[in-house]
């Protein structure tokens, strides 16, 4: 039986934190069980940052240098920036001849951020930006990906997709299979809040060892664990959700240890902190080590590229069949 | 100095008339001043069309025919299949992120054939047809067409795409000169009205020699012109139009008879109707033999999509480093 296969982005937006680096732990785990392309989606970052590019190189390299640096295989998966396969557009293209116009008007997040956008004062109301949700599924669908890893606001675009890959099979043929979301639960802040620099309950990516025993020790703890001895509660516990990203190889012990009062919450605390600064030391110092060779970097994404591109091929072949476009 | 760089597309649409042919005739006289790029835009024809692609191989291969056995010569001009040559979808995309929405929706093209599919009972209010005349703009930019041969109701198109390439300039740098109008006249029917088959005035494209001699005998000429001795007015006689076209080699002569009253209405419209059959047959046998080769056909348009593509890529270059995506 062939692995399944997946497909997801990430927009070099030149910010990187924890919520992405918990995106990236979540790749990595998929990477031993699927075929896993994923893509420095450039060409979306335009939609909505076209008017200044000139920080766009730097920022594919910085997004690069965090995926590899974070453990993110460029064997095992492949790995590479959108622009670089232009069958993305072409597939665009042609989707944009079967989809109609309310489809991509009534996606709930294209008004919510036309609004969000207008309210910082930026008006962003181009065709391009309308079409965003389209490029997405072209992004998806011309790896046949059959599972998507995304967040729950992500929802909506998915179902497009699967809307149009419907489309499509009903005026031409199937040739793509419906993908499955896969749903990356966020990372919590501090105060088991959604994770966010204006709660001010953030875990930076790039924090300090200090810094970061004094978070961790603000975490909140399962609420109904007042003492020692009484049994806790890992799954409503935010220091447990730390503890499945950075303890991976004892974080069912953990759980175990907890639901039996056999750890007390400041050890688990101090236990997570370790774990994070041991973990994020590495991957910083990975991270640097990586940053002085750019060339590697690049050399790695080229041969992603190259990967993505012979499959891409091939759905185009059968995409130009199916339409009658090949001759 | 360099000779003007042209643009110039087709739809497949299945139907060829004098009216294409008078189009086909006009990018002959077009090829001996400039670089002429003309191209089968079958993309284009999806905008309206992608429910049913079934006849688009055959409508490639008819139009190929058409082009070719008129006097459309394979070397000294660029002919192409637009789906050949991806980076049409390219530029497409990337200009997609630059234009307003609303720039799409109000050229007056767009909302008239809205209406007139509604009429017809269909209805197309797809992304891709809203992009028509942003595809459009790709097409002609991409080889940085200066002149850009055009029926009149193209105006609105030709105009969106100088807005497009002065914004681009604005964000980024100027890549693109700013393509001129080279207005075709339309060519009339036999009463002198514009060429349509809901007025019963057209003349067939493959019509027979019998046919074609009743159908210029019925043509308006001057109407002030009563007796043979009166001097005409060419510039206001259907025959003279059709005489442009088919007696390339005396035109002028009989213009200037025409006025001189040396000429008499009956024996122009004789000269016409030989010229008419004597061309017309030529060009129906050499597209009957070039039939029976469909195979060359194809190599002529793959020799005419790689030298497309030489261009394209390099504009795509230019193009991909003013916008800072070239890593
Ligand atoms: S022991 Fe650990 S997992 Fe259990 S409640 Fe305390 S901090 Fe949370
Ligand atoms: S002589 Fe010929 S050009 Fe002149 S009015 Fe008669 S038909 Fe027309």
């Amino acid at each position: 039986m062939t692995k399944g296969r997946i497909f997801s982005g990430m927009q070099p937006s030149g910010k990187f934190h924890m919520g992405n680096y918990q995106v990236l732990n979540n790749w990595i785990q998929l990477q031993e069980e699927y075929d896993c392309f994923y893509s420095i989606v450039d060409w979306h970052a335009l939609t909505s940052s076209y008017e200044d590019t000139s920080l766009l190189p730097d920022r594919v390299l910085n997004m690069a240098l965090d995926w590899f640096s974070a453990g993110l295989d460029p064997e095992k998966n492949v790995i590479f920036v959108q622009s670089h396969v232009k069958e993305h557009a072409e597939l665009h293209l042609l989707l944009s001849m079967i989809t109609p116009l309310s489809w991509l008007e009534r996606v709930p997040t294209y008004k919510d951020k036309l609004q969000q956008l207008a309210d910082m004062g930026k008006e962003i109301n181009t065709y391009g930006f309308l079409g965003y949700p389209e490029l997405q599924t072209a992004d998806i669908i011309l790896y046949k990906a059959n599972a998507v890893p995304v967040a729950e606001d992500q929802i909506p675009h998915l179902e497009l997709a699967r809307e149009v890959i419907r489309r499509f099979a009903h005026l031409y043929r199937p040739v793509f299979p419906e993908p499955q979301a896969i749903l990356s639960p966020l990372l919590p802040g501090v105060d088991g809040r959604k994770m966010s620099k204006s709660y001010g309950n953030e875990i930076p990516y790039a924090a300090e060892p200090e810094d970061l025993k004094t978070r961790v020790r603000m975490m909140v703890t399962d609420p109904q664990r007042v003492k020692k001895t009484d049994p806790g509660d890992p799954d409503v516990c935010t220091i447990y959700t730390f503890h499945k990203i950075f303890s991976a190889n004892e974080h069912i012990q953990i759980a175990d240890n907890c639901r039996q009062a056999g750890i007390g919450c400041v050890d688990c605390k101090k236990r997570l902190a370790e774990q994070m600064i041991a973990t994020l030391s590495d991957v910083h110092s990975r991270r640097k080590d990586l940053a002085t060779k750019p060339n590697k970097v690049m050399e790695y994404l080229a041969y992603g590229a190259e990967r993505a591109r012979k499959v891409a091929a091939a759905t185009m072949q059968e995409v130009r069949e199916a339409m009658n476009l090949s001759y």
